[in-house]
């Protein structure tokens, strides 16, 4: 390489796919946006740079640090660092234009300057959807963000996930109860339940409680069974909170509309350890994982929020979403092999290899594949033949049909299949 | 509003859209990257962040000082402002794992710090394709480009448009033979044929070149007719230059080609004024104006260059490609009065309305619509059924289908077209 050149290379915390990769990151990107939009969901796309007053209103915590910022004349600029903070602001300043409850799906880009690591990227996509309602939103909603996490993980082929449910209203009715007073350590320190060993947990937690306190929450924490069996324990409990008895509620409400729209109860469980951070969530709160594979962490979570865009408006506008990282799925995914064997029929289908002056008969042919809606390319350089099968082959085209001129004379085609090596004979007419 | 409040708002220069239109600039996008696919080209996405040395490898002219820069760590950071670097780095960096000709297409934002008017943005999508040969490639895939075009432009609806192409080669060997020695001034100013009189233009061009060398210049650019008078216009003077018999020779190709790849002579025209800056391209150039709205200048341009990776490799890789700037192609048929009467069928189609208790049997007309591959909804919300009816109204859902306990006992039910009013009972067996 001449001295002049600049070796070609991309950021670290960046990813980039190749086309064969790229073409199975797009078919999962489809079929999770298909969902959405076959339950309705309206699709929508903002700035990636925004003013930095307007993406920190509230404050971003440990995320802000981590936040892009450029200059550009005299406006303070930054790169949004998720796709919740845009859609407050979205939905605070066209709050006229909508209509609610207002559903809405968005794929894109967001930036965070995180310490560089195996998995993290410091750009990534997310796909959120979020139901915000005008004042009011039914419980139901709840329910149906979570069932289309499930359809959109059965739609790329996912088997091994497991949904897991609570409603923050449940553990902070309960602490209320028992008289905790310092609630945020005690639910950062179950945020934590399953990064520590058990004995860390309960001497933790023994520290922020006291002994008998500790007890009834280690005693909580450990129900088990059934999701039906584990509201009914709940229940049992009887504990003297209007909050923890609403919660209790919800969830069960939440179940009942889960199973009416097709989700089964083997595909979640009800678990009190998912709290997803501590101030935003409100109500119901879920997240995802891999069964196997669950030291990955979550690959699709969300919840329940009471107040969307209050940084921007007083208008009350409660809702409830999901995001799913999809450059960070599709990572996890890659890792534990299910990239590897993905089906999918995004590939280009056909090759038409013109031999000697036939293209004016190849355009006919690729015209009339395309338009029964098949994806078909020509030939078009002057190679041998066994370059132009080879093509094929690298690219998985999995038909070839080669015309010469006794193909354009009899108006019949050979169509050859890579997979099989078997030819048929295809009329023109 | 209270005083803690942000503003909502974003930068100005940014294009942000309501659901309504959002659909719409959707469905073009899908149509246009339908006709890139179903043509075999692969898809391919890149940082938008990327280093400076990378980004501005070549002299990027004026757009360098638009370029948006930050710093995060010790890096020299910057967005990118156009596809074309981002995929000649790519091209260069995968070199051995991609397969040639590599035909990929690439949507995404890129970035420059415009002065702020009107239909300039400063975020805009670009959607690219482009065909690249290791080493060589065949004038046909010019062809291939400028047929595509066509047929995205047709795709969306678009009827007005023309096709202008010309081919650098002719230009260029033209002038050499007459002798001219700054040719690049020369072409500056041919660029600016649309935007100058002809008296200015004859002026400028006498200051140049010369009396007797302006009006050589002025006869071959004042050559009229059809496609193939052009051609043979431009062959009958028979000037004695290699590279302006080769131009001719190529863009006879391409008219050639255009018309076996269903182009039409009426859909282009070769029209020498078409320069396309001035240091990229090599052959094949093109633009594409809208008839009757010729001011908003070219909607979809691209063209052959020799190698285009120099900067970062030393394999030569010649291509031809197409850039359709999608952000500013949605604002000029917002203009032109063309988004308003797009037809699409992106919208939700059926909005399923309880009545009672009977989301049970909702959930499972949604899910058999939604398997008939329809977009179909539930309204969830416990409100009067005249607000129901206005949430589909408002947002054009076509069909809507009211369930109360009669028609869960009948298991008929009544599809009510909001266009027509017509109603139609179906049985769900």
């Amino acid at each position: 390489m001449s001295n002049n050149k600049i070796k070609p290379s991309i950021l670290p915390g960046f990813m980039e796919l190749l086309p064969k990769e790229q073409l199975i990151f797009n078919d999962i990107v489809s079929k999770i946006t298909g969902v959405y939009e076959e339950n309705g969901f309206l699709p929508m796309d903002t700035p990636i740079i925004e003013k930095e007053e307007v993406l920190l209103a509230k404050s971003a915590g440990e995320t802000e640090k981590q936040v892009y910022r450029l200059t550009k004349g005299d406006k303070n600029l930054a790169l949004r660092f998720d796709l919740t903070v845009p859609f407050a602001r979205f939905a605070a300043q066209y709050m006229n234009d909508l209509t609610f409850p207002f559903k809405r799906y968005q794929l894109g880009k967001v930036y965070r300057g995180e310490r560089n690591q195996k998995g993290r990227y410091r750009e990534f996509y997310q796909c959120d959807v979020d139901i915000v309602g005008n004042g009011k939103l039914s419980i139901k909603n709840d329910a149906l963000v979570v069932a289309m996490a499930s359809r959109a993980l059965k739609k790329i082929g996912l088997t091994t996930y497991k949904l897991q449910i609570s409603n923050r209203k449940i553990l902070s009715g309960f602490l209320t109860a028992l008289g905790v007073t310092n609630m945020q350590e005690v639910m950062i320190l179950i945020d934590k339940y399953e990064k520590i060993t058990r004995e860390e947990f309960l001497s933790e937690l023994e520290k922020l409680v006291g002994k008998e306190n500790s007890e009834a929450i280690n005693n909580i924490m450990g129900i088990q069974g059934s999701n039906d069996e584990i509201i009914s324990q709940l229940k049992a409990l009887k504990v003297n909170s209007e909050v923890f008895n609403k919660g209790v509620e919800e969830i069960e409400e939440v179940k009942t509309y889960l199973n009416i729209f097709g989700v089964e109860d083997s595909e979640f469980t009800i678990d009190l350890k998912i709290i997803r951070g501590l101030d935003y969530y409100t109500g119901t709160v879920f997240e995802t994982i891999l069964q196997g594979n669950e030291s990955y962490g979550s690959v699709c979570s969300g919840g329940r929020y009471d107040n969307l865009a209050q940084n921007y408006t007083d208008n009350v506008l409660p809702g409830v979403g999901m995001s799913i990282g999809i450059t960070r799925l599709f990572f996890v995914l890659k890792e534990i092999g299910f990239i590897d064997k993905y089906e999918h029929n995004s590939s280009v289908e056909y090759l038409i290899i013109p031999i000697g002056d036939t293209i004016h008969y190849c355009a006919k042919v690729s015209k009339m594949l395309q338009e029964r809606g098949s994806k078909a390319e020509i030939y078009l350089e002057d190679d041998k033949l066994k370059k132009k099968m080879s093509y094929a082959n690298k690219l998985n085209i999995k038909k070839v049909v080669i015309i010469g001129e006794d193909e354009v004379k009899s108006g019949e085609i050979v169509v050859k299949d890579m997979t099989t090596g078997e030819q048929e004979k295809v009329s023109m007419k």
